[in-house]
């Protein structure tokens, strides 16, 4: 079985080749991330088109697509769900949506035991979209769900938690630094760690290995299924709203 | 500046660019990963262009080349240091070697403290090529050096290390099944983690970011200067040998 697995939900694009075997074990034959300021429109499908050929794959030979449904870039999102939509469609596959945010804090879900990972994009306007994630037995368990709030909000929801807790707490995702530097300002008795450049972003492969998780637990999804999760109004619609009042 | 960095020590091939600004922030522009079972020598120079292509980036704005330099295959390493050697004769530029070892055990740099990362490779004719780090402060503190062994003699040299840790012991690399099986297999009362598969394998941008530590702290050497680093002899050199006892 073979996946394609494609993120634009933030600042940057990553694209991810798995194969599973029959004994399930999987195995991420390619991964191409690029974080250079570049539109995803350009970018996101000469990356698949690379990826494909320089692994020697066709795109008949895909038997799932995985992406980031959000939260997120509200056009990063449109661009990377369109893309997978109108490959499954054509192609009569199937898809799995996967949480930006889970996939972001995916990069530590191999962590020791006992830590907390709090994953957040920047969502503007003073807000970030957030997570809180605790390691235990090489897996994630989500403390708190997708959210966008103020970091302040944030910060009072989950630092009673953090001040009982012995471990490290790892900040990921594109919002991390402006997450770290408001509790690390608020309170610095608590082990935060600094941010690792390395596992930062997004990487296509988690949302491979969560979307084949997913297929696992309860299948696959119809492309039609697979919609964007905004977590809050566009702007228009915002405006909108705001008129119509 | 920016850092163009290659790796083809093992059965993967990975390429990657960094850029670091006047605040010394280092930012992973792109990074392309492949495990496809190609070879590196039709692979890697196609991955080296479309990097540069998709991160509008032009090869004269390089201004340091990061290279694997071993241990490894042996026509892995020549594949990957030809072609940078190659690449900042031609700019006249500078290199920085790194070892492939440390190159795969940075993926848990930032691990938490007082971590074990044993990284091997295999290294054929029941050996691995084969280094141990301890996790501390963010860095990564070397016990052993680079060297190639029986996995039973790197077990007998740190298993007395291993018994009076409390924290987890993590392996990397290509040889990380190998020696995961052993040492389970003979002491089953340390903490050995899973191996994972989106952190076993090496990534560029760990060369680039050791590369670019090693420049800071020593200067970037000149291309002729940067050599494989085998630990061992080849075939034909140890067929040769035995012949002319």
């Amino acid at each position: 079985m073979k996946i394609l697995s494609v993120d634009s939900s933030s600042i940057t694009a990553s694209v991810g080749l798995l194969e599973i075997n029959k004994n399930n074990n999987i195995k991420i034959i390619s991964e191409f991330f690029i974080n250079a300021g570049l539109t995803h429109s350009q970018t996101l499908a000469p990356m698949i088109d690379i990826l494909l050929k320089n692994s020697d794959t066709n795109i008949n030979n895909i038997d799932l697509f995985g992406v980031t449904v959000g939260p997120g870039s509200f056009t990063g999102l449109r661009i990377g769900l369109s893309i997978i939509k109108g490959m499954a469609v054509a192609l009569n596959k199937s898809c799995v949506g996967v949480s930006s945010l889970e996939a972001a804090a995916y990069n530590y879900y191999d962590f020791c035991d006992n830590n907390i990972i709090i994953s957040c994009m920047d969502a503007r306007r003073d807000q970030v979209y957030n997570s809180v994630f605790e390691t235990k037995n090489n897996k994630l368990i989500r403390i708190l769900p997708d959210n966008v709030c103020s970091i302040k909000e944030l910060y009072d929801k989950i630092i009673d938690k953090l001040k009982n807790f012995t471990g490290c707490v790892k900040f990921v995702g594109d919002g991390a630094d402006l997450c770290y530097d408001y509790f690390l300002n608020n309170n610095n008795n608590i082990n935060f760690c600094d941010i690792d450049i390395t596992k930062k972003y997004i990487k296509a492969s988690s949302i491979g290995i969560l979307a084949y998780e997913t297929y696992n637990k309860s299948g696959a999804q119809l492309p039609e299924d697979v919609n964007p999760v905004y977590l809050r109004l566009s702007q228009a619609e915002r405006l909108l709203l705001e008129k119509n009042k």
